[in-house]
């Protein structure tokens, strides 16, 4: 029996786990869940799914938890909160594999601890390898902790170089679905509404995540988290789009070699994958219909369309704590678009100017990466802020 | 170094074999060349990688040859000749890996002599795997002689099981040019000349292997090949057509995944990897032009047009000796179509019909296969020769 926890258990990557799980109840059982404010399904996971430990946002949230639950006739789990409650959970003794699935830099400190503690982490949280790529790694290295993507990307990637040697690859290359806004002009994606933004071609995801694809931020996050998982430096991962979102990577041999992964968009794959790796399961998805690689298409990006790709790019080559500087500022802005005070060209200006500012530094330490987290995302908002009297000038 | 012997020198492998030697001239040497009647290249190929034997169809030909290559300033290498020189040039001592590629069944003989003297094969000769899959596996795993696959397909599909245990894999699933077949009315393919059938799309072979590719029978075969190959079921192997043979092959996992090889149309691709496996080298060949990705089509094959792909599929499921039937009973219906003595309809016709008259048998001897191959050589003659008669009576 393999022992899990899961970080971010009432979000999209979490609810799917809990999916996968139920799938291979003979061989999963969750010990702990983390989630944020949504002590509803929360409730029912816990119902469903009989943890030990759990951890919600705060004091205000565990009481209404406790309400909820309180009632029910079996073994109450118990209740943490806050940074330290998801601490908890992803160190939990009995916990084997982590799922780290919560959404933006709040998972980054426990999934470094969960590394520290040596357990296998199913890793959906890209921001904590664009923070910390560095730390984490060597955190995996020294602990003999396993990281297991589960980002499609990534995973795909970690399917087509299962026999193959690191030295024999030359290149990794990401699909990108292109997002809803790829036959889309300039002006149109500047003047794009938050539902436009969220209505996604091929998967379905939290709103976060669907913004990021929107702009292909989502695309930079992942070159930045693939140089971390597999090695690579910027210039040996590239990106294709590729709208119809089945072939999930390719990686390119030295000897001209290409080894693609295709499957269905459905993140339950990617996240069985890494529960069960080495081994392969039976899953419980309708197998890829043949009908649907009638005819795939493969283009280049465009960066002059999606300034953000390049943004990514730009600070994975200058390094150290650029990329978390980047990561920082594209939360604040992805969150201000969805509030509806910005627009969505808006997000890639807000990042380049706090950037352009941003001197960056080796990642030596926890506290570099949380103190260049803090203030890019207060620069960010007064990036932001300067924008809205800008706005409301006019 | 690696020592090489090369079965069928002068062929479209041989010489691309050569060439992949010639690129990785430090990591490879010829110590024995089989070919035919191809003196003046043979002549040329000796000169240029001096070999210390090589064989020819027979006396006359030794005799052209050693008029060609004796005003030479080296040491003039050995000349066999007939079958059992290829078995001498399969079987060199100092040999370690033998590349089959001669064409038909000749090579049948000589590739299992190498297999059991524990040589490593890399095998571009489809039909002796056809013939007598299980002789050779057989013959593999008792000498602890390794098979590596030329077919590009399933070149393709070593590449993609690489990191795969057997078990977790599904289903194979070969894809096919469709040939210049593909868009054509039963009729056209009926009537269609030599030069229509031998003017492949997208690959550039032999005569026999491109009438094969036009009538799918070398799909066929390759199904058969598969299956001794991989260890797979008639059932658990497909075929799929994809025009632009990019992707070589898939091969799809218990959990939905598929893992697809791609690479660019070129026979030295497959041949260096059977060289070099299990590592990888750079090779001579320019990437893959991502522009050729942006469209891939794929589309089920037309049983009905190409009726040689179910005829095969039939022979792999009588097992036995039918597979040696079918593959004798096509040598010869293709060799009449070459030979302008029928039309390429009656290539699936002949095979039929010697496969309706052969009870199979287990395949318990070298002889039984040998004695198969012949019976269903004359069998397909003597059809060829009533439908000459017929349509002479016309």
């Amino acid at each position: 029996m393999n022992v899990i926890s899961i970080l971010g258990s009432t979000g999209s990557i979490g609810c799917n786990t809990l999916k996968v799980v139920e799938h291979l109840q003979d061989e999963f059982c969750v010990v702990a869940l983390g989630a944020g404010k949504n002590t509803e399904k929360l409730a029912e996971q816990i119902v469903r799914f009989k943890p030990e430990l759990v951890a919600v946002e705060n004091e205000t949230c565990a009481e209404e938890l406790l309400r909820k639950i309180s009632s029910f006739k079996f073994q109450i789990p118990k209740i943490v909160v806050g940074e330290q409650g998801l601490i908890e959970v992803a160190t939990h003794d009995a916990a084997q594999t982590v799922v780290s699935a919560t959404v933006g830099a709040i998972g980054f400190v426990p999934t470094l601890r969960a590394l520290e503690a040596g357990k296998r982490v199913a890793l959906a949280n890209k921001e904590t390898l664009v923070m910390a790529g560095e730390l984490m790694t060597k955190a995996a290295r020294e602990n003999k902790a396993e990281i297991l993507p589960v980002d499609s990307e990534h995973n795909a990637l970690h399917q087509c170089l299962r026999g193959e040697s690191r030295k024999e690859v030359k290149r990794l290359i990401l699909t990108a679905s292109g997002g809803p806004f790829r036959n889309k002009s300039k002006q149109e994606i500047e003047n794009a509404t938050r539902e436009e933004a969220l209505n996604h071609p091929t998967w379905t995801m939290g709103d976060k995540i669907t913004i990021d694809s929107a702009t292909l931020m989502n695309k930079g996050l992942e070159v930045i988290e693939a140089r971390w998982l597999f090695d690579f430096a910027a210039d040996e991962i590239s990106v294709i789009v590729h709208p119809q979102s089945i072939v999930h990577s390719l990686a390119e041999m030295i000897d001209g070699s290409i080894i693609a992964q295709i499957g269905v968009t459905d993140m339950k794959h990617a996240i069985q994958y890494a529960l069960t790796y080495p081994t392969r399961k039976p899953n419980c998805l309708p197998p890829l219909d043949f009908a649907q690689l009638a005819q795939l298409t493969f283009e280049e990006p465009d960066l002059e369309k999606f300034p953000c790709l390049a943004l990514a790019y730009k600070a994975l080559k200058t390094g150290g704590t650029m990329p978390a500087t980047l990561n920082a500022a594209n939360e604040i802005a992805v969150q201000a678009f969805l509030d509806g005070k910005v627009r969505l060209s808006d997000v890639a200006k807000i990042i380049e100017s706090v950037m352009n500012e941003h001197e960056s530094q080796a990642v030596s330490s926890l506290e570099i990466i949380l103190k260049t987290d803090a203030l890019a995302r207060k620069q960010a908002i007064m990036k932001l802020e300067n924008l809205e009297k800008t706005a409301s000038a006019n």
